[in-house]
């Protein structure tokens, strides 16, 4: 069993080694002012640790854990490995990746590893051991940061190589391989596995961007090899640092919305805590920040995460970045915290002087003055956080719906060559989310492996690839009494992205009680009207499901085209349950619509029943106190919803009670 | 003299290779439920024929032939020449086609080799020889179905080299090379064969796309040379098939709209009937089709055609792809027989499992139902098809009006580098096809070579390039009697995109009776105004010529810009004949105004002088009958035109007088 | 010291060796006709002067230069240097460049060489020798026309070599080095010279185009090195001309808006004569073309310049080129003439036969008539020009305003990864200067290497690049009484692009007065209000600085946003000057507003102060007379401003005082 985080930490990325070593100390008086009391170092100094095969030099390193170690700072220690030095590229070119168009990539950039290079791996091992080795011991490190923001993939021939064991193992004859990809099709029957050939923008790639390939089964499995070496590559790192040190946490950061390449389900289980960077733009709504928030805390079961990146001002790569208002800091960095974050962290703590991030903000900027704005709002947020920590740390959410999202599921979802273009799975996942954020329901986002007993909903739009066990196991959930909803074009492929012959949705037909005769493809400019029971009318875009119904009731019906009349949307009970399916991408008012009769007939537990559109409303509690955080992430005043608007409610950043009304950004945690 | 098909072909691909034998009889049985009456198979079967270059397996196609013959069915045979195994790949690199940034393809997709490969040439010459002397002698097979699609282009060492020798055939000295090609232009004169190097990305190309080419001849020449080459592989393949069977009809697919870089006019006169693959999208207007079929039936000499390939229902390779409306299919089917098909074929009869098509429609869908609206409508077809088979079979459309299209002048336009970017061949085409079949005049669209003497009209938009004698061969046909109609941009280049010295419309120039002085460029925000004689008004777009007469009459004037008063559309006697001009890219009020005049004048048949925007209205007769096809393209209800109101007729699909109306999508066939 | 030009040419590009010498005699009679009296040849000529490595021929050349000599035309010889024969790449292919993607070229184009290759070197060398020698003594020829159109970059590994010992000399040691480019962020560290890799997209290139760099400092070095290796094959050849001839003057044609790779202040040093291709498309605004005039005349410290390359009707390769209106050919020519040009040169003087500029314009079109309007035009120009020619040749234009072009600081600004990605440093120099020559305010375009003593007022709009010396520089000058103001995103790094760390804007924060907190970004549909001191509002966009004072005082306030109240606009008394400094992307007329103001405070002369938005108004002066130049650069009749309604001027041109309107495109040269 490993620590846990002690404290909540507040702090983030910091490059000494970019400094001059007379300048750490101002540094540190500038930290200690914010209140801030960790730092993660070394994430990208391998050029420096090691400045050819045969030399290391920890001189620095030594410089700064120590410096670090005497002022009691809690200490991110990264491996190192995340950007590989000039001299390898030049001595080992197979450590540099080779890109979907077959090119061999020189030095430059970072997250440039081919995982499937033994020198990489060799090298790579050398020095995490040797990291490991000398810092196991120090007692400030409470966490191990493995390479960083891991993502991409590798189509070079040490990778096709690979890849042919993989897939043997995986389907152990040509004839279930040809079978299982549709391979007689375009004449692609292998009879060889040398005959594998990985996917390549100069082979089975097409389409007017070359995204799109022939034989999806085989790009898909494509997809997942590269996800398992890269997080072989992971677990090699963590390895070699358990021999060294087995109690404390090791992660890596996770980070996109969400990262397609690499399928963080497989990757959580090897997490001791789950890390995130979160990055929303300025044009980011707040529910899909939570979204991510949500992600994270259903990846790690539930525990609390570490925010381990964030920014405290702008960022330089983002179209355009304007400043955050006053007060908009805290509001953001404390959204994580109200989804289940236990640390703050900000990339980064100084600014660099040169290169592409030296116009990314930090808390210390070039000025180096802390006579300013965004400098006071960072210490308040230190401050505010130092107060609640020991209240809020190790706290937990409880959710009773689930959204499910899966890795395999998006490949093959944006893989997809059908009747519409427009398939995007995370923005259509967002229309549930949306609305169940909408209406204050706690949310889980798990994956398809997760455990769903405990959940009163499980929600799966667009579950296109059902995996082989997974229709009996959503069967089963409903049977014995849950409720399961998905819509359209779900139920559709196997694991392998092959159709199931049975009539759509396949392994969902008989819990859904509905068959699928065909499905329209809905323009952008257009719609298909839905009425529901009482004759509210919504409209449906995208796609619009033809639907003959096999036990299940509809309710509601199109009310526009040739399939005027038949259902759109239907429920089958189902064993002690129910499921539901949702024919066509319904508008945000007809969701919100089906939720709230959803949340009635279930008796989904809700925060508030507030209609709002600017408060992010969750709460966190311990087996004795509640805390609910009521944020107002606008530039506006927000009334406090009326639940709250009770004087039994103390708001423990300020130890007053709530008042009516929350100032623009202002965040209240309140319990009771 | 090669058979002719004796019954309309009703069927389309098929690919029982993707299935377990077991399932074949079901499959047949649904097969004869819809009326199907033939199968096109083995189209991509190469890497299951011959698993290796030493081993050759024909045990699967032959329970397949096998089958359908004792069913009855028609066979269309295709050599499977149309996607390489992945071995081959492996084995003999070369047979992969370099693209036009000069990287050799790996193994995947289709339509793959290159045409000057002597391993492909060797290894599909041995394949269709053991195919062509296995099956030649079987009766059930009615086509013999070359490769697929051609298209595309190589741009490898082999194929330089080639070109060498096809250039040294064609220009006989480096001298005549150098000078049809203005090789002096940025010191590109070439003093040894071998300096010639192919069209390159990284070489003679330019602009924002990499589309524009220094020397235009060259490319051109290169787009020659590819066509031929591809040609000759299919002449290699037909004679294979010849040397066992002289009678089968041998064919391939032309596709695309049209297929830019394959010279359908040279091909067509390989095949011993044309075929089609027919895909209009959603928003395709029925013109569009319609001006591929009368281009198809042009290519053919007015023969029949073949509809090779079509969709049941949807596509999946189309940005959307939304259902056929109730009556839709059949709509679209019977277009193809108006103007001259004498096969209706689907791709496919089966949808299959997995790989990129398994979202195209097929008559078996994935459910395997029948009982469905989409089967119900292509049995429908069936039916009907069966029921005017014998009635419609090898009869003929006569066209006075032909429209050129030059596959020379296509690459030649698009190479265009002038003063405005905005010329699209096929679009500025489609403006004079539309006038005409809005005026219900039927229209070959024919090419350069074709016999022009059976025409009333020959017109000629956009004819920039004009080959050596072509301008004689206009002169001759218009002072004989003929009238001819070109238009601005044309008559500028020779066969190898050089100059005509002589003022323009060069060779058109004395025909047209006039000479061009200058060209203003019109923005797509922007018009000139045009007046006909009766000071009606329109607008030209694009460009607009200043005219200076030499014997030709105006026939408009433009009434705007500082040209305005002078000549915008013009009219010159010339020998029996006439010769118009039109000046500037005149609106389809303008062009319908201007064909109106030409009707009159030149007494054109019309088959309905009615005003309609959705009904195609065509003939088909043979030395009796006449057979009247009267589509409703559009999912309202259209009044039949008065011309057809009248007892007289007989709808031979149901036996019955014409209604005033005709239902959405509905089709009348009338004979008198 | 070099010859002047005796007298103003009019002429151009004219390829002779494309036609047959029979054809030349008809030609020169046609540039009589026009009064054409210069020829540019030679231009493209190498395939033919050298058709292998061991043989030349000047057989064709010696003809035409015979042949000009013999007319008494002026000749413009060039090298013949600007594109390889196809022999050289295909034994040398270390000639062509590699490209960004590390791709190396093939034959094709022109402005092609690698300029690091030995193999080019020694045969540019070679050739250029033979030329230089073998016409040195001609006296027709009155420029040396080395090379053409200079640009474009290569990154082969000859000039990766190259650069190593480029950057050895410029940093002396490893240390400066990884310091200048802070190397030890994502690991970059370089530990031997070797290790160095030029820029290459599938390197430090990354961002949605591939355009953003991981490292600016390195991207922007590699563009001075390659400017330089660039400048070096110029000065290789210049140093062999000299050897033959030292009174002829040298020169290459500038070009672009401005060419962005080539750095012209430097290049501009190394000019006999400044020479300059412009080619405005239909949409480029008078007052840009001038801007490249000014920055011509600004290089060439106030000489007058060569219009070396127009076009004398529409060009080819713009998206859409619509005639130039009756008129505006003459008015464009003599705008190159108003702002300092003294010869009129056409590219081309006949136009081609094939490839892809045959359809650029020429003063002999394809019919080779001259009967025609664009002749008329060309003639009139020329005959205009000869009148004048004795009274404008060598007259000069003073200047009292200033605006600073640099370019480190243009590549700095575009690859600066910051808070907007809206950064285009043309587009915004191009507001003060169009603020200035709608005020009628003469402006040298100039470095910042340039003397800035005789300037009233320097204006350095997002001077981000600060070079060492500049900052002490411009405070000398102020601190003399110099006027001077700059911009939001000025002085934030030095010439290595690494941060100035004393808070922005650096070196400039002395000279303005203040300090820069931090800065917003602006969305493209947003924006901040600004008001000046007496209430008139304006607007800024882009981004806005937060400014704290530390002496200067605020001429205008932001009025809108969090940080209403606070400076957008301040004004610095420094010395016996004052700097003033704008916060932000200010509107055209609050650009205006402040220009008028600074007019009117600093007394910079005015040449009128009608308002208007269609003239061009400029003058020449010699020690005597000063020849006032007012364009009609419109098609509408324009009013003469106030000042020039005055009998007391004779306009030049038609020996008559000015009438009160100039008729569209209409030129009038006032004298007074």
């Amino acid at each position: 069993m490993k620590n846990k985080l002690a404290t909540m930490l507040y702090g983030g990325d910091y490059n000494p080694e970019q400094w001059a070593p007379e300048t750490w100390d101002d540094d540190i008086e500038i930290f200690e002012e914010a209140a801030i009391n960790s730092v993660t170092i070394n994430v990208f100094s391998w050029a420096l640790l090691q400045p050819n095969e045969y030399t290391y030099d920890f001189s620095t390193l030594d410089k700064i854990i120590d410096k670090f170690s005497k002022k009691d700072f809690k200490i991110v220690l990264a491996t190192a490995t995340a950007a590989l030095p000039a001299w390898m590229f030049k001595k080992y070119p197979d450590v540099a990746r080779v890109d979907y168009q077959g090119r061999r990539h020189v030095f430059g950039q970072r997250h440039n590893a081919c995982p499937n290079s033994l020198d990489y791996l060799r090298l790579m091992q050398q020095l995490v051991d040797k990291i490991a080795k000398r810092y196991a011991t120090n007692e400030h490190i409470v966490a191990w940061h493995i390479n960083n923001e891991y993502g991409g993939n590798c189509y070079c021939s040490n990778c096709q190589n690979a890849f042919k064991f993989w897939l043997k193992e995986r389907y152990r004859t040509l004839e279930n391989l040809n079978s299982a990809w549709n391979m007689n099709f375009w004449s692609h029957t292998i009879h060889d596995w040398n005959e594998i050939v990985v996917p390549n923008e100069l082979g089975d790639a097409f389409g007017a961007e070359n995204t799109e390939t022939t034989v999806a089964g085989l790009s898909i499995d494509y997809l997942r090899f590269q996800s398992e070496s890269m997080l072989n590559t992971f677990k090699l790192e963590k390895k070699i640092i358990e021999k060294y040190d087995q109690k404390t946490p090791i992660t890596t950061n996770f980070h996109g919305l969400p990262n397609k390449p690499t399928d963080y389900a497989s990757w959580a289980k090897e997490q001791d805590i789950i890390a995130y960077d979160s990055y929303p733009t300025f044009e980011t709504p707040a529910f899909e920040t939570a979204f991510m928030y949500d992600m994270m805390r259903g990846l790690g079961n539930g525990n609390p995460f570490m925010l381990m990146e964030s920014t405290p001002s702008q960022v330089n790569w983002q179209p355009y970045s304007p400043l955050k208002r006053p007060g908009q800091l805290r509001a953001t960095e404390f959204q994580a915290v109200a989804h289940g974050a236990d640390t703050v962290q900000y990339f980064q703590l100084k600014q660099s002087l040169g290169a592409t991030e030296k116009f990314h903000g930090a808390v210390i900027s070039h000025s180096g003055r802390t006579d300013t704005r965004a400098f006071r709002e960072v210490a308040q947020v230190g401050h505010d956080l130092k107060k609640i920590s020991n209240q809020i740390m190790h706290t937990r959410t409880t959710a009773k719906v689930a959204l499910l999202f899966d890795w395999g599921n998006y490949w093959s979802v944006e893989y997809m060559a059908t009747i519409t273009q427009d398939l995007n799975y995370t923005k259509l996942l967002h229309d549930y989310y949306k609305a169940l954020y909408n209406n204050n329901v706690a949310v889980d986002v798990i994956s398809v492996d997760s455990d769903f007993s405990e959940y009163d909903l499980i929600v799966a739009p667009l579950l296109y690839m059902v995996k082989d066990n997974l229709g009996k196991k959503i069967e089963a959930y409903v049977a014995e009494g849950g409720n399961f909803l998905t819509t359209y074009l779900s139920g559709l492929v196997n694991e392998s992205d092959k159709i199931y012959l049975d009539g759509y949705p396949g392994p969902l037909r008989k819990v859904t009680g509905l068959w699928v005769e065909e499905t329209d493809a809905i323009l952008p400019t257009n719609h298909v009207n839905v009425t529901l029971k009482d004759d509210k009318m919504f409209t449906g875009q995208l796609v619009s499901d033809i639907i003959r119904l096999e036990g299940a009731e509809p309710l509601a019906k199109y009310a526009s085209e040739f399939y005027a009349g038949t259902p759109a949307i239907t429920k089958n009970d189902f064993g002690e349950g129910c499921a539901y399916y949702v024919g066509t991408r319904l508008d945000d008012s007809g969701l919100d619509y089906l939720f709230k009769f959803l949340i009635a007939k279930i008796g989904i537990p809700q925060l508030s029943t507030n209609e709002h559109t600017s408060l992010d409303i969750t709460e966190r509690h311990n087996g004795k106190d509640t805390f609910f955080f009521i944020l107002n992430m606008s530039n506006e005043v927000q009334s406090l919803p009326l639940e709250f608007q009770d004087d039994q409610f103390i708001d423990i950043l300020t130890d007053t009670h709530p008042k009516n009304v929350l100032e623009p950004w202002n965040v209240n945690i309140l319990k009771r």
